[in-house]
């Protein structure tokens, strides 16, 4: 049997087990026994005691130790601009606020703005993310020196010269040079990410296409996020955004598609025959008015369906255990149905269904043979007692911050107020700084 | 001046400080001076140290100091059934679940779910709270025991014998002793709280108007909270039911009404000429599916605006920064508009509309001569930086545990992981226990 031929490095042991596996076992008074960066095996703390007498042991108590959870879309570097500007209409918002800002980020300050707000996701339980940006080298870097598990990529729209190339060949190039830089990276994958349907060229979109099957990167792009862009593609291209997608041939396994709030039947059938997977960003959708995705109706169909924060200009966190309340709450009173989206659902967006959206079997459960990615959440806050339903308690009680550990590939990032990848005093000190600089 | 007349018993400093006075001022390098159960001044901090050079100091350091956030609405016993039961269709969830649990309450169990419930309110930054109940001299014992600031009061419905009373006469024997033992307490007052129109008969909600009056109560009542309300009070009564209390005279200025979601354009304009409250309950009425409540359309009449979070089994907590965002992203995405809920009026509505709600002047702004009661909150967690606009990340960053100082009537209540009114571990302790009690 798989787990006797390893050796395990260590133990972990916890009140509850939350494994989020094909049948939802949760184990009370459960283990996880690691070996290198991979899940030896996973079931009752007294049986891999007995099994594991030489493993190092790491016993967690009144916690709960599950999946480390998914950021399926976000743009982490946007810390910079967390509450830089809200509470304003969607374009007034991009073209006077932020725009102006971006067009002034150097690589040093996107690099700042991501291993911020990877500190915070490591902070609040998330282990793996999906990110999209400018300068996106800057991210790879902030992933590989955060120990974070990630899908980054460059993002592209048809205006150039912009901040990471001159013109369409610059961008191409830089792709390419990600791609071999890259490549082999235990934790990091890349994408290929055109912006979305309204900021391309339908020769673009193609060509982005070609370039992600040409590297070996996986596919994403923004899609059907507000009313106005159904409005430009219809008039534009005849055809709303998802048909329009499907009509380029972009419509793959390897997609994944932020957003899809504005989805008629018809679309959500397309994307399941086409295996693609689809990123629900609610707090980004309910902070800029964006609309309400049709989530019941993309969660009976066979499509991936993962979770995610935005950027922390429309959040304005990268807490995903927030996110999967929002996720929960929101489809309840849209849809006026309590059963529209239980947490269940949520827990499974936030895991399994972000293993879809990362095209990235080996996360998202814990089960032998799985990455060693997973977190503890102590359940002694006043928000976590009682345990009547453990899911319950993590979808709608838990703020993000019970978060105790947070291990990825077999690594500690985390583990009670010690960020073990980063000198977190320093890294906050810095971001005060950028503060004026963004200002200026 | 004010400020000279008295001692300053401590001179609290941080960062920031967030008034909520009339002016929204936010002081950088600010103080708050309390003198017994009091603020004296509140000001810079340099101008401050030199007026009370012998006040003991506290320096809060990268902290903001604000307005301990009012809990409006809430059934703080509720937290021994949190996850108890979810995601069902309302009178399945009461009438299977809920009811058959409740009636076997006793008033230790009450006591316990109630203390634990203002364990995580303390922790999480809100130092008072309007809840309703039954076997409320429980709650009133918690409130008293944990040092926060309450309004409170039995619940009754037309249903007797209850958990409470035998009949009517007993629960009125009831509220007058409540009304009796609680007199001139410095923190607590009593409401009196029939349930809802419909559970009550018209009689009884006059009986219960006449009994606030006669024992000097305020009065509050769960209001226009489904659909299916608004249906049985135009077949039992012939009217809504906000017309329907306007009829029986409950319409008074000491007067706040519960979630207030299904309300028509001429029924707020009744609660604002009455000079009625409201209480905005976004969690609940997102998770239990009731509807959104026209929140802009009330934030722009004359109708103090509180928030609250609802019981724990519809919530799953009680942390009213949680229900801050809320307040803010449901009315956005509701309205399809980005600028329907600033941050600002979730703030007002946590502060100054709880005062309203509470029918308390004296508290929901830090200003000289009201109650010193406030909170600090952390500005060196990972979502809490840079600081662009310190509401801003109170209201769309802030998780609740960021919350480090908790200050009731000028005494602390929590500091630093410490709670300073109950031993937390043995609290906790009695509530995991009761787990087992509660699915007997």
């Amino acid at each position: 049997m798989h787990f006797m031929e390893n050796k395990c490095d260590t133990l972990y042991t916890a009140d509850y087990v939350v494994t989020q596996n094909e049948g939802r076992d949760i184990i009370r008074g459960g283990a996880v026994a690691i070996s290198g960066n991979s899940i030896l095996c996973v079931g009752h703390a007294d049986m891999l005691e007995i099994l594991y007498p030489d493993a190092r042991r790491v016993n967690m108590g009144a916690s709960v130790i599950m999946p480390g959870l998914i950021n399926a879309h976000t743009h982490v570097s946007m810390s910079l601009l967390r509450g830089y500007s809200d509470d304003k209409a969607l374009m007034d918002w991009l073209t006077k606020d932020i725009f102006p800002q971006e067009a002034k980020l150097t690589p040093e300050l996107v690099e700042l703005g991501a291993r911020f707000s990877m500190a915070e996701m490591i902070r609040t339980g998330t282990t793996a993310c999906y990110d999209m940006y400018m300068l996106e080298d800057s991210v790879f870097r902030a992933a590989d020196a955060m120990g974070m598990r990630a899908v980054l990529g460059e993002s592209v729209t048809q205006f150039f010269p912009s901040l990471s190339a001159q013109d369409k060949a610059g961008y191409m190039a830089r792709v390419r040079r990600y791609a071999e830089e890259w490549k082999n990276h235990p934790r990091i994958r890349m994408s290929v990410l055109p912006h979305a349907p309204y900021t391309t060229t339908p020769e673009l979109l193609q060509e982005c296409r070609a370039l992600a099957d040409e590297t070996g990167a996986i596919f994403g792009m923004h899609l059907a996020e507000t009313a106005n862009e159904t409005e430009t593609c219809l008039q534009r291209f005849g055809k709303r955004p998802i048909a329009y997608c499907e009509s380029l041939g972009l419509l793959q396994p390897d997609s994944t598609f932020f957003h899809v709030v504005h989805a008629n039947e018809e679309e959500l059938d397309m994307l399941a025959e086409n295996r693609c997977a689809v990123v629900h960003n609610p707090a980004s959708n309910m902070k800029l008015a964006s609309g309400v995705a049709p989530i019941p109706a993309i969660a009976t169909r066979n499509i991936g369906l993962g979770l995610g924060t935005d950027g922390p200009a429309s959040n304005n966190a990268q807490n995903m255990l927030r996110e999967m309340y929002l996720a929960s709450l929101l489809h309840k009173v849209h849809n006026l149905s309590p059963t529209a989206s239980p947490a269940q659902l949520a827990l499974d967006m936030a895991t399994r269904g972000g293993s879809d959206a990362l095209h990235e079997p080996l996360i998202g459960t814990l089960e032998p043979g799985m990455r060693a990615d997973f977190i503890a959440l102590d359940l002694t806050t006043p928000n976590m007692q009682p345990v009547h339903n453990i899911v319950s308690n993590i979808v709608y009680a838990a703020t993000g911050l019970e978060n105790r550990l947070t291990v990825v590939d077999g690594k500690e990032l985390y583990h009670d107020g010690e960020f073990l990848t980063c000198d977190y005093a320093a890294l906050c000190a810095e971001m005060k700084q950028a503060r004026s600089w963004v200002k200026a």
